[in-house]
């Protein structure tokens, strides 16, 4: 496999509110390459679609759900930064952003206030570092940091780059089925809504399989497979999730299945509205969770990539 | 009061994403039983609906939602049991499922580490103690304890399958309505949003009663009658509220009028949804939530018969 | 600038769930004044509505949401009281409502048990002192306290009367344009997103202007101007936000920018929904938030009128 397009994914800056700058660029990858694809597809994207993307290639049933949003940083006063989702980086993470006085980078800084009697679980608050004062509300994200050994790729925001770029390697020999490239999964409240709205009133489609990454456990470790989520904070359907796992079976897939109590993905947003979707979420673990770095190993790529491709055509 | 088809129900296993068996057994009560019917009703199931089953009876102006499935237990790995919605269950108390190996008995183990400074409100942990390992992803539901005297039935199960028994001998005599047998109450987040949407978009319904058990209080006791809750987590429209109280006086019908901070129903999912809907909760008061062992008072089951015979014509 | 109206506005008691009296004022408002308007606006509301109003004038681009419940209690037993969203108030405070005894009054007690090493936060209980006992189900509101002054008003309910205060004053010269008078703003779930599939359905508008109230904050200051929220626990499409505030900077209208983390509006639930939605928080900072005595700048006010102004031709 080659992850040149991965590292470019993971480069370009996009926290939930602001991916604009994703929207284009698939935009663009779509436009270049369909002439190779095996079906063009119809592409959905700016006004009244905001910073999504949705691609419907032939007659779909199911729908790859891929985000493109990340977590950050939003610069408030006073050096304060408030999260965007749920980063989870180390004091001293660098991180960069642009304001109109163009392109700016800094250093994280995490405050807590020690524990005291009256006080004993105090938050950590979040500044920045900076050579210059940052306007209030610019995006930081971590700076790229891609690195790539033999049996790893390691990146800030493989959560979920990783996500999209399957997408794409999907895009290029599907014959029927929807790509979304959603918004605001990591805040909550957006794009996988509307989309799933916009894929059932126009195409029918009710079946969704979630391109996105998952945490190592106990349970689920690097190399050892795909993970097939059976269930998370959400719980889908579980006669559809059993027959994902049979395919997987049969076709001698490398997978995990994973039983979670927490945690929740554009799976859960589908589930709570108005709308019926049969959905499972289906990644490979990563280490460094939402931090710079996240590691993910190249064999659990390639069984997400054949699982995808198998399950586009039998689903 | 007959309740030999409440026992059954309360015996057929159904977690919230594994609602398959009650959809079937619903549906053959349906085609079995509508010849008595005053009005035969139009049933929508099957592909697009998953597990949920609505009936449509006339022409409906309200609807009655009653929810299918239930609490219980979702296997992990290392015998780790996850909790499907809020169970309640002690320590010992008697689970069964089926893998592919078949059915299977176990035990319930409730692990709770020491308090520390350090920890001071450490979680439950729950487990399981069987004769073999069980397969992840399994849903274990407590084992059938009916009992009934002359003024109680208690049962696993009573929340929610004495909401779907109340909902089913209201079918016999309607005229004009529709039932909701929904799904993913217990959890939240999924049928009753999307059947309400169904049946606003098909049938212009905008008024719904939550046919379910509510809980003991200070205020709410057995053998006072069926509970109007005026609101729980969620607020219905009060107006809508007071009509309902209204007319189960006029009708001089038994009931008990709940004022809640907590809890949630269907009712929650339909008023936040798109749609604006006229709900309230009705239900009699339980002991042992969520608990085997669930216990009401037949007077009381009584009374909610007779107030949604009543309201279904009156609304 | 003239007050009477919303002097008028902030003594109708509206908690969330019981706004039928804001509904029935606001129409004979629109229905009185029409004469003076601009354009004169279609109004929909009652049957299919609930308590809400919508207008809509010409043809409409961009929506002002202005909810019009407000936070308060709920009688229940024993003299306990349930909050009806968050409200602050401070023991004493003097409490008015009516059940079908007639108008009563009454004053909050607030309770809160010693801490001890058991139960180390305490929650506080809530409850009234009267003379009488209260219906349970009755919704008790602060007394009317309007004060004004040369640079300030000041009253109970500011949040968010002044932002239908607002939306009626938008009302008078707007040509094209809609306003949604929302409910249970203050509970969430409710009439923001009923309102927001209507007019996308019905008349194509996608933005919304959030007409509320903002807490004073260490950033966030009186006479600095209207506050234009770059996000709170929601976080909208930031590149709508900056149009936003380059048509602030362009008209010279005194703004101030907030960043928050936490805090929701109708925003949020416009945002949470299946349509996509571009929207801003947009109004003025008060103290004494949901408590008796919220407090305004005018000159805040005044701004928050040009700039809903210019907002609504220019977006």
């Amino acid at each position: 496999m080659e992850f040149e397009l991965l590292r470019t994914l993971c480069s370009i800056p996009a926290t939930a509110g602001d991916e604009g700058k994703m929207s284009e660029f698939i935009l663009r990858y779509l436009a270049k390459n369909n002439k190779d694809f095996k079906s063009v597809p119809k592409v959905f994207s700016g006004a009244g679609f905001q910073d999504m993307v949705i691609a419907v290639f032939g007659e779909p049933r199911t729908a790859i759900f891929a985000h493109t949003d990340t977590v950050g940083y939003c610069v408030a006063y006073q050096h304060e930064l408030i999260k965007v989702g749920n980063p989870k980086a180390p004091a001293g993470t660098k991180l960069v952003g642009e304001d109109s006085s163009g392109p700016v980078e800094c250093k994280l800084v995490v405050e807590k206030a020690n524990k005291t009697p009256k006080n004993p679980n105090p938050q950590e608050q979040y500044k920045y570092k900076a050579s210059r004062t940052i306007e209030p509300g610019t995006p930081l994200t971590y700076a790229p940091d891609w690195k790539e050994t033999a049996n790893f790729v390691k990146s800030a925001y493989l959560d979920n780059r990783l996500g999209v770029w399957n997408a794409l390697q999907q895009a290029h020999k599907m014959e029927h089925g929807a790509i979304v490239f959603s918004t605001y999964e990591e805040t909550g409240g957006g794009g996988a809504q509307f989309a799933g709205r916009f894929l059932q009133e126009n195409f029918g489609v009710q079946q969704a399989l979630i391109s996105d990454v998952t945490l190592l456990s106990d349970s689920i470790r690097h190399k050892k497979g795909v993970a097939i989520s059976m269930r998370d904070r959400g719980i889908p359907r579980q006669s559809f999730v059993r027959s994902i796992i049979s395919i997987a079976k049969e076709h001698e897939i490398a997978h995990q299945l994973e039983v979670e109590k927490a945690g929740g993905s554009d799976g859960s947003a589908l589930q709570d509205s108005s709308y019926v979707w049969d959905w499972c979420f289906i990644g490979p673990p990563e280490d460094n969770y939402h931090q710079p770095g996240e590691k993910v190993a190249k064999v659990d790529i390639q069984a997400m990539v054949d699982l995808y491709a198998v399950l586009m055509e039998k689903l």
